[in-house]
């Protein structure tokens, strides 16, 4: 459900931003990713699979529908890209 | 070098394509990703601090100057975003 992943983003947005565009270099965009990796990732942080120092804690507060609710909002994002031509 | 890195993407387009779009739903966009957060990525998996089956495979065989370039490329790309109304 993108609309409650759109609330929960809250405790997301400092680092991520509503739009899912990394707020600092270190922080990956995450707008438009598919659903199946952002998930795998959110579940990596949680198991301890992946580490972050500010993920790994984040994402031991997330209850299975965050996660879902979470990946379905940032999924929903449109984006578009150009590539240089070099 | 952005344009050395696009030389080099070739080993990267089968799963993130040259405009940097996952290519599969497993596969993250990396499209206008910073070049920290990307060569960040480059070196955990060349470490092994992040493990990923074809990632960290890949990563052994860059040097220094591949995760440079490859960084500068895909960091290159333009991304714009929109968000949807919930």
């Amino acid at each position: 459900d993108p609309a409650a992943g759109r609330e929960k983003a809250a405790m997301c947005q400092v680092c991520h931003g509503l739009d899912g565009i990394g707020k600092n270099p270190e922080v990956p965009h995450i707008a438009g990713e598919s659903e199946i990796y952002l998930m795998a990732q959110l579940r990596a942080f949680r198991s301890g699979e992946r580490q972050h120092q500010q993920m790994s804690i984040i994402a031991q507060s997330l209850s299975d529908e965050d996660i879902r609710d979470l990946a379905d909002y940032y999924a929903s994002i449109k984006f578009e890209v150009t590539v240089p031509d070099y």
